[in-house]
């Protein structure tokens, strides 16, 4: 299978489930609000290491928030119900509370069930915080120095999936990652999505577990090492692949994962140079969901 | 005293010993390198809540880094060697060696002491790993899927100072904010120090301990909140004063805080309707460093 | 009237008749896209003394344009058609041509009349040049260095409405400009309209002729200028207002600019220091369209 | 020769002289700056269609400017004096003192002569307008809408160089592309220049003359095109080569032309996939300097 000339390698893309929640955030201009989410999903590229999944889902134009300002919807993910209050109660508290004139809203729909985030931050008021209703929702205004602070009583969070990827080989290293940051581009109009890695692409992608040094569970791909070619015997690199990049998703559910995945590809499929699209998994043995290559509705 | 008609308070700011690394990241372009500096310094406004402080100190030249690639310096300071240790490890190893074609150096001076980063993160390789020399300076390759990612094997720490700080009093919300922004501008050109907080400043001063609720040991400093202005009887806000933002500092080490709360308070007093510059301080029983505004070589 | 407790004043904007033009410019990346047209765009605030009025419309996602790659809609606007036409070849031939990966369609709906911009760009290709459709659209492809240029034959011009506006009054310059940068923010997201001075704001209104040097047909608005309230008898800014700042609308017509001026003015009032709203006209004498402020649809 | 295995071809850029002008532009922060000089550079990439050549040289810190705000360096250059002094005043006129809160100063060293640039732009105050002094420079204050805009009283112009230029080549379009963005990086820390195409680069290097239309006087490079290489017999690109970007630079004198060639062919040389560097000339007929690739300082 190919789509402008590049090959669709015949193999699926293997996902897990996660705990998933989605925020608006509101601030005065554009740029205030990006500042803020920027900071609140920063550090947060993979559980793996980093404290939790995190990115920007896509602008929200003044003219459709609750609020009427503008604002970014912003994705948090982990694990457990418990690891994801915590990163939200601190991300909103420590990222976008303390950045100049934002509002935060849940922006999830079909949630399995809400957490009382707003709830327990009033209490940084003091005594002084209020309660509101805007259009309809419940808001907690907690006065700050610089104004009011107002965010919703509950976020709702609910099953979705993470680690949807492909991989974007080039004749060339440029090629790749030029590919893969054309997906990145179309990824980001696609709602329910995001790409947590810097910029959306990944440089590094891994195995499970390690040959050399019993002491880590997770160590560098080397059969997808580009700089390895010719070391490693069992390479899986064409020999024409001289660049490969991988893109990972998280998303609200299997569909926009794979929504996602196939704008993604037909991008990266645009780009001079870019040769073949592969994906990773394990067997198939660890994740819930199988998503094959050559099944997506390009 | 006043500067360009702005009064500065006779008062001083507070502030705390911390340690403290700064670390030099290239990338093949600028913008590559700002894409993976943003995500390892993310998520790290203030370790009351977030697992770090971090922030980018400033941008280096392709002409003089040790690669002859553009590259920015970061910091990223914690209370405990241990902590920053982890921070530094997972920050570059989830941030960085994820990020497209990136390499990362040490860029301190006058370290205190040295943390084996690099050559912790090497096991990623599995055994594919090779040591280097670059400018004299002891490195690790990391075969990744991209290419080779650089890792210096040591990087310094040092005993550095956390909350240099100022306040920005306007006549309005937006006077008080530009104001507290042209501080971050002059601050950006200091070597040595970050504003760790969302584009660098704060919109949500705090007191210590919680009047209503002894569960919290931080809660929202009513006495500075501009909407309480007239519900609270000790309100410290002179009356013409209708909007306040804070600039927190991080440093290398005190001469380098003055230099940019110096440049930082300058800049703020050359906006139209900044009123006056004010400080926090705990009554100077809980931090080492007092720093007093009058005293600054502006 | 008021919104959100922001007096908009009993008055109208007086707007001209202009020939408009509306391409789309797609690239690789939206980066790529971004830099080609913020080139072509430049230099163009005003017909009183840039070669055009232009900017950038909106953002178009790769899921929605012909080639299947992020691009940017922007318009060029001028007095006479040939104007027009002059601006399009240079502009496209100059600032799209010579950036990297770019292509270029017609983006204008309900055309009067068509002008053969592409069809003259083809001669660039000294014979190599050849034929293409992509979506039904006539298209050259015109090799260069780096690969092919591909522009659309004929691009569409019509009959606009140039200079909607109003002025963002403030208790303080910094709370109109930041409301005039929300204004900007909104109007972003009407489709057919460009804000064509830097950032979408003007800081210089001026009036028709000048009192003093007669050699100049247009000057400094004393009436208007916060510096001058004192000095000039007849100033018309109330005793409260210490700052202002313009927006200029051009919309491919006037229903386009209407919306605009309704969605940035509901915008700049949710700023806090916003005070009133008023709007410039000539006193009906020279413009065609007289938007008043109150009949807009809020 | 050769630079980290990329060839430098044994040829020279032929570059001409210009009338350059140099100027700052600070305002009230770094973003605002930037906003107004972006729009006084735009279309400006050659004057073969342009009505000028111009670009940003530099940011310069609050730390170093006369009036201690933030600023950018940008330079206008054109092929007589008059033709400058024309974009000079309309480009400050109608793209910066258009802009929010800025001020512009001379910044050329080693002037020919000057041009009463501000003192013509006085003139729109009407009368109101004001003289003053600022770190020793005889300055004009003109009220505007938001404030005063100062002008510097006159502007230096020089004789300097325009064109000069490599081409960038790879082994794919991406790795010529990355690798001339990896170029603009580095040159746009060498001060005294600027790389007036967009985003510094050009993807449609030209030829004196054309073969098949006798009406235009410059048309597509065939013998560089890398989609021609098989069609056109005298093709002078490798084999291997597959993408071809250009480098245009202008500068205040040759010497500094030189030093940005040096480190932009340095950082060019860099980035994987890079396989030649080469310079666009005319026989040496039409210019009248010669810079040779294997002679600059690397």
């Amino acid at each position: 299978m190919q789509i402008n000339d590049v090959e669709i390698k015949d193999t699926y893309a293997e996902a897990f489930g996660i705990k998933v929640s989605r925020i608006l955030v509101t601030a005065a201009t554009k740029k205030l609000a990006l500042t803020a989410v920027t900071e609140a999903t920063g550090y947060a590229t993979s559980v793996i290491g980093c404290p939790a999944e995190a990115g920007i889902d896509g602008y929200v134009s003044p003219l459709r928030t609750p609020d009427g300002r503008p604002g970014f919807t912003i994705m948090i993910c982990n694990s457990t119900k418990k690891k994801l209050e915590h990163e939200l109660l601190e991300r909103i508290g420590m990222g976008i509370l303390t950045a100049p004139t934002t509002a935060v809203f849940n922006a999830l729909d079909n949630e399995d069930e809400f957490l009382k985030v707003g709830f327990k931050l009033k209490f940084f008021g003091d005594g002084y915080e209020k309660e509101l209703e805007i259009a309809g929702r419940k808001i907690h205004s907690i006065p700050i120095m610089s104004g009011d602070f107002l965010v919703e009583s509950e976020f709702g969070i609910k099953d979705g999936v993470a680690g949807g990827n492909f991989f974007v080989m080039g004749d060339s290293k440029m090629s790749a990652l030029v590919g893969a940051q054309a997906a990145v581009d179309a990824i980001a109009n696609v709602p329910g999505v995001i790409t947590p890695f810097p910029g959306g692409v990944v440089a590094s992608g891994s195995k499970v577990g390690c040959n050399e040094y019993n002491f880590l569970n997770a160590s560098t791909n080397e059969k997808m090492c580009v700089s390895l070619k010719e070391e490693v015997k069992e390479s899986e690199i064409d020999t024409d692949v001289n660049g490969i990049y991988e893109i990972v998703i998280d998303g609200v559910d299997e569909i926009s994962v794979k929504k996602a995945m196939t704008e993604g590809i037909k991008s990266a499929c645009s780009i001079p140079g870019v040769l073949t699209i592969d994906a990773g998994n394990f067997g198939g043995n660890l994740g819930e969901y199988k998503i094959n290559l050559r099944d997506l509705d390009y």
